[in-house]
């Protein structure tokens, strides 16, 4: 026990210093490195597996949803970025800039893309011609590169790899319809592959997309009680098309330009079901995305038999499509069920030889710590459904801790004690932008998404008529 | 049949004008775009599915021997490529240099990478400390930047995707026997999912990768008698961990430098199956990669039953795995047959009104043009043995073509007259420099691998004794 001790100590506290215990997680677990270049990461193996599965869970959504994947170039002339006027203030700051290649200084200095709006609409102005050609349906997966001054490992890094969908529309019903589809897609996504609840909804002026005319988040409760940005759907209007020349003659005749829309998540949804999930023992993996879904650990494996059981249930297992690792290391029981539980494996299965003689096989879930059992005879059905049940009580445990969290507010002393004590505060708004600095400034809250319901009567800052009942938090 | 042969002329002569071809087929089938800052190229979704399929099949590969997928930063600081001399000489020439970021000069200039050995050197070095660490065998997707004077879509872009394998290990053998079998499954990938035969053998250290100690490549002839180099893997000895202090302590307590290697294969692959199998008509899509497998065209579709057929067909293709379309646009079938020939679509289904009665479909193959009839009954198994069939028979043709055009050469004038007839040409070589780049500039051919056997015997240029036989060509 003392090992034990020793090992799960390595974690700074979560309560008391939870910065600490990210950093902690994230590196001991060996999801991510340090890159050599200021707020660069490496996404090692257990790690990348996670965006693997990330991808493959999405992407499947955005085909289903009539989508095509395709890709751009990294590389956008600095000329392109200052087309749409809100865009280049917005992301001007923050581009890393080519200005020599291939040994010779470059006429025009190139931007690393922050985003791909300005090539993809160069690209578009080019293709569409027609409203046959519409709409147009695209997704990209890609690294982008955002200048940061302070970073950490997926949550905020120089590089970060994401998606990015563009598509054209020609009307803005239908544009606004593939906005909130799309938006829905990663909110069902974040319920159904991450057991995570999030609270999604239109974004104010001051926190939309720059260049969008609206933009929707999704915004998920860390651990803390602090706000992440999950994944946003902007509706661009014409905005982007105006910019770009997207033009299309119309049925009727007429040249018309056309409604764009975009939207994307990041790696970063990587830091955020860490800090959803996540407890003092270290990582807690929702069970459809994580890399490893059971781990095999052999008790008295020395003894006969033991062994081969464990292989034949390793085969079985992933035979029925579990991801499943057999721990066949010289280290002990002891150490490896520290070890798993630090990685946030959903399922640990022990199996010994009285587990054999009784055939069984003792399961315990990282999520509540239970231990059980499980018939070895239909393991793959069993192990399956637990996964299942594990899944579908993260997300509710998620869901009842966020929503006793979301506390209301009328004033701005209300909101600061609110959020002080880890909550999304909902207050109302006048809709001016100086009571949403007033707030950032009293309370260094900011406004997250309109609320579903405006059920505020007076603006939390200046205590006038509310305007719209706002979901104000701290936020990563 | 004006039509027909109005839309066919779009396409230059593939005979006398195979460059022209090549842009024609690859801009009109929207595989690819040219991208607005010069040498860079927008892939689009129908080229795109082509690299999924591609990364799919590879990544499965890659798995299977072992390999776990990581990330590494895109930006290297540029002190970190000038630490192995060869490596920065080859290299340092193309690179893409980010000299501001975030609104400042960077203190330290950094490269977009061209490839990252040394940048996941410097992470191995750090992460590697005892023989228990080893072998570590990481592949990364992602894309990379080398500046090039001459570019063409897929086959020699600014920018472009590809997969880059590195790995460490204890001892020299093992490193050998890593870069041997990834070697091999580059070519069984290029078989059983390109169609496309290869010739694999050792690089030339003229022609060899900047850094390694041994490169051994796969080249595919190309329509016109051109080698494209479609793969490599290196052998990197102890080059670079020397270069990063890649050290490990041995199971006899010695610190010893590891060995490592890098293998890669690029987006360049869509343009080696495109001038492998492309013909007149346009592209031949081979099965395994094909975006579209199967597409059905509807014949006399407003008569009745015609659609809901083709539409019921194509559900149940669907879901037998088959990745089709139905084409029922307002387009004669005239049209359709020519737009899918030139998209390369390895099966086309015509499905009419007779057709139907008779409970057949009329199907034509791409790769040979024949026409013939499968029973609807049991078109699931049909078209999928069809499938098979033709991507044996493009891989069959396509060594029987570059079998035939593999031809010996004693002197230097046949030599010439050798690669003039868009031959490979195998000749002896003494093994010096200076006989290497005669054969360079008499024929502008290069040494493309060194031959499984030494049948030469005097040197092309020189006439003295041979000491190794060469493939020699002209080369993408």
């Amino acid at each position: 026990m003392a090992k034990e001790q020793q090992f799960v100590s390595q974690i700074a506290d979560i309560e008391s210093d939870f910065p600490q215990w990210y950093s902690d997680v994230v590196l001991k677990t060996k999801l991510v490195d340090y890159g050599p270049v200021k707020g660069t990461m490496v996404i090692r193996p257990y790690g990348y597996a996670i965006w693997e599965n990330i991808q493959k869970e999405l992407d499947k959504r955005f085909k289903e949803t009539g989508h095509e994947n395709a890709y751009f170039p990294l590389l956008i002339p600095m000329s392109f970025m200052t087309k749409e006027a809100e865009h280049v203030e917005g992301f001007a700051p923050e581009v890393a800039v080519v200005t020599h290649a291939g040994g010779e200084k470059l006429a025009e200095p190139l931007c690393i893309r922050p985003t791909s709006e300005t090539i993809i609409g160069t690209m578009y102005g080019k293709w569409i011609q027609s409203y046959r050609d519409l709409p147009v349906l695209m997704n990209q997966w890609a690294n982008v590169m955002r200048w940061e001054k302070t970073t950490r490992p997926f949550l905020r890094t120089s590089e970060f790899l994401w998606q990015e969908g563009h598509t054209v529309h020609a009307t803005e019903e239908e544009a606004m319809e593939e906005t909130m589809k799309m938006l829905s897609v990663y909110e069902e996504f974040a319920k159904t592959c991450l057991s995570m609840p999030v609270l999604t909804g239109r974004k104010t002026e001051k926190e939309k997309f720059a260049g969008a005319v609206a933009t929707f988040g999704m915004e998920a409760m860390m651990h803390d009680g602090k706000s992440l940005q999950a994944g946003t759907s902007h509706y661009l209007g014409q905005n982007f098309s105006k910019a770009f020349e997207i033009k299309f003659l119309d049925k009727d005749g007429v040249q018309k330009y056309a409604f764009t829309t975009s939207w994307g998540v990041s790696t970063r949804l990587i830091g955020a079901l860490i800090m959803t999930h996540g407890d003092q023992r270290g990582l807690v993996m929702p069970p459809v995305v994580a890399p490893v879904q059971a781990v095999i650990v052999p008790i008295a494996s020395k003894k006969e038999g033991v062994l081969e059981a464990c292989t034949a249930l390793k085969e079985r297992l992933q035979k029925a499509g579990v991801r499943v690792v057999l721990d066949d290391t010289d280290n002990s029981p002891g150490w490896k069920f520290n070890e798993w539980e630090m990685k946030g494996v959903p399922v640990r299965i022990e199996l010994g030889p009285r587990d054999i003689e009784a055939g069984k096989m003792t399961v315990c879930r990282r999520d509540t710590l239970e231990k059980g059992e499980l018939p070895l005879e239909n393991a793959e059905e069993g192990v399956r459904a637990l996964l299942h049940e594990i899944a579908e009580n993260m997300y509710a445990a998620a869901k009842k801790r966020m929503e006793q969290r979301i506390v209301d507010a009328v004033t701005l002393d209300e909101l600061l004690n609110g959020v002080n004590r880890g909550n999304f505060v909902r207050a109302g708004w006048c809709g001016c932008r100086e009571c949403e600095d007033k707030v950032k400034e009293f309370a260094q809250a900011t406004a997250r998404v309109y609320a579903k319901e405006d059920t505020a009567k007076t603006c939390v800052a200046c205590g006038k008529k509310s305007a719209h009942t706002i979901v104000f938090a701290r936020a990563y």
